[in-house]
């Protein structure tokens, strides 16, 4: 027997109910009984978006509502902004090059959040750019961005926000609406508690001004074809069923809790994770934007990472996440996002303790744990 | 109490084996046990395409796998041929257009299927066609294609075949390399039993040598990104974990069952739905090439062909299809496509008689019934 424990920064672990409703009889996606569920989950995003307009359900990895959002704002020839400070970021270009929109970058040191004035300087040297697109909360680095200030800033121009919120949404504060974001796009994984396969966004005024001028390089992902549908509650093309009324399912759960709550514990969770590596004598790879839904943390000198990630999974079943790209085997990820209470926390630095104690790291035993404890009685 | 019966041709039922091993606590993607079972599937795929080429698994509907056929093998100003019978052979042209990708159109009356000359001869007038896009069974109007024979055309030509066989792989024989497919795409809620969210296609070395010409408009459908994933039995996104390991279920029972012995239930299913319409004087849609996978029937004069299935749903909780776009309130589809037996057909025939009594088309009650239990009788 091996007992396991995920603390990935997508998927996150599961609650019961979410489970089992995958496990349900299929259902047919064009009967009134999908259709009442798929009107429900709809609905039930904007409240999470925390938005007025349409939220749109696409069967897809978050990459391609990512994607959804490049093609349907921007043509070949046009030019957008993408922020890039971590492998999430740098998606954005990557999908831009793609489809022959220029991109203009800019790049933030991994660790470190952009400075919104470097937006606005951009913007305003080139009015011409169709679309601003950043990150919330960058998985790679545990970074969170200052989406409020960059909403500002992006008011006043030509080109639409869009915030990659696939980590965040649902674990830390996103105001899309109040904040003037465009187009937010998230993913079902993470703060939302659902297994990967759906994607999700919603889209403003502003943006279907632009999108409406576009002629988009886009058949699977055309977000006119989805609106078409979405008018009448379908979807262009066949829905993962299971996945939304699984969707329904995590929206139930997250009603009752309801927003501010969710956020105040995840808040709880990343401030105990955080404070267990400082007593453990880590240090954080972010000093001023630490997320509140993935903490980042460097690995020790002399301590293979790698091994480190792998040996806690492999010999004690605790799955947290390593480094990527030119972050490999630099730092580990511990997620404090979806269905993750206080003693899952505990769990996983307990672990994190026992194998650097074996890896030959020194400190004292027991002492993340206890920070971690101190918190939480604190929170009481 | 309203017991639910699922007879249309997409989402199919699904074993409860299948249901099941969805309910399973999530794990992570990037991990062992993740990789030994995506290597499973994607050797598991190769059984069921009859093909030793790559099977590559997309999260998206059986249209993102139709999509990455197009813009991989073409790109703007490029021409290609498409067959169109139904709806879903129109799709092909669709999103060929929308890339700025030229379709020369063999247009096929609905119920019909396309007669292998008119290929040859349209790839005769033009060597330039990068490929010809077909369709093995037309699922909104119960029609099934020569691959056979269009693959004998298709081999002394430049141009790929792509054969988009989302209704039938799993259900009735697909000989993807002996009959010289180059790209089979198929989707995950028809004969292979699972719910929707996963796309299939199998790549020929013809293809690749096409792709690897092209510069594809294309990120998350960029098959040449799948692969270098595919080689580390990886995905280049987020995969739909839950739906990869009811796959994995699935797969295994198909194992079990065997090529042969699938093929030859869906034949004595097919037969005993058509022999039973016939019995309650009922008109095919397709009188030389009916599917063996869903059987379009015509709606008899003086009734409504919506009324009829929305009755038989709503009032009795068996689901058929109704027609699509011209065929709209003419005809009803019938399935019997993956997890279904000989008593899900009758089930269904029983409760198509009741309320076609009830709305007054007159015929011999229990006509249809009888006349399937002796197509059943028979294969005993």
């Amino acid at each position: 027997m091996k007992k396991k424990y995920l603390l990935t920064p997508g998927p996150t672990p599961l609650p019961p109910e979410v489970l089992l409703s995958q496990a349900q009889p299929i259902i047919h996606h064009r009967t009134p009984d999908f259709q009442e569920i798929f009107k429900e989950v709809c609905e039930g995003l904007k409240v999470i978006f925390q938005t007025a307009n349409d939220c749109f359900v696409l069967t897809s990895s978050g990459t391609g509502a990512m994607e959804a959002a490049v093609v349907n704002l921007a043509s070949k020839g046009d030019t957008v902004l993408t922020v890039q400070g971590g492998k999430f970021g740098e998606r954005w270009a990557e999908i831009a090059k793609a489809y022959g929109i220029n991109a203009e970058v800019i790049d933030v040191e991994w660790g470190q959040a952009v400075d919104p004035k470097e937006i606005e300087k951009k913007l305003k040297a080139n009015p011409k750019i169709k679309a601003v697109f950043t990150t919330l909360c960058e998985t790679s680095t545990g970074v969170t961005t200052d989406i409020q200030a960059i909403g500002k800033i992006a008011k006043g121009a030509q080109a639409a926000l869009v915030v990659d919120a696939i980590s965040g949404l649902g674990a830390i504060d996103m105001k899309t609406d109040a904040w003037g974001v465009d187009i937010c796009v998230s993913g079902s994984q993470k703060g939302l508690m659902l297994p990967p396969g759906l994607a999700f966004m919603s889209v403003s005024k502003k943006a279907w001004g632009i999108i409406d001028g576009n002629k988009a390089a886009a058949y699977y992902f055309n977000l006119k074809a989805a609106k078409k549908a979405l008018d009448k509650f379908d979807t262009a093309f066949t829905p993962a069923i299971t996945l939304v009324i699984a969707l329904k399912e995590a929206l139930k759960i997250m009603r009752k809790d309801g927003l501010e709550n969710i956020f105040t514990r995840h808040k709880r969770l990343a401030v105990a994770t955080r404070t267990a590596m400082k007593a453990l004598g880590l240090e954080l790879l972010s000093v001023d934007a630490a997320s509140d839904a993935v903490t980042a943390v460097r690995v020790p000198e002399g301590i293979d990472g790698e091994k480190l990630v792998k040996t806690m999974r492999d010999q004690y079943g605790v799955t947290i996440a390593g480094g990527q790209a030119q972050l490999k085997g630099k730092i580990f990820r511990i997620a404090h996002m979806g269905f993750i209470e206080e003693l899952d926390i505990i769990a996983g630095i307990c672990c994190l303790e026992k194998v650097l104690t074996q890896m030959g790291y020194k400190f004292e035993l027991g002492a993340g744990v206890r920070a971690a404890e101190e918190v939480f009685l604190q929170g009481e």
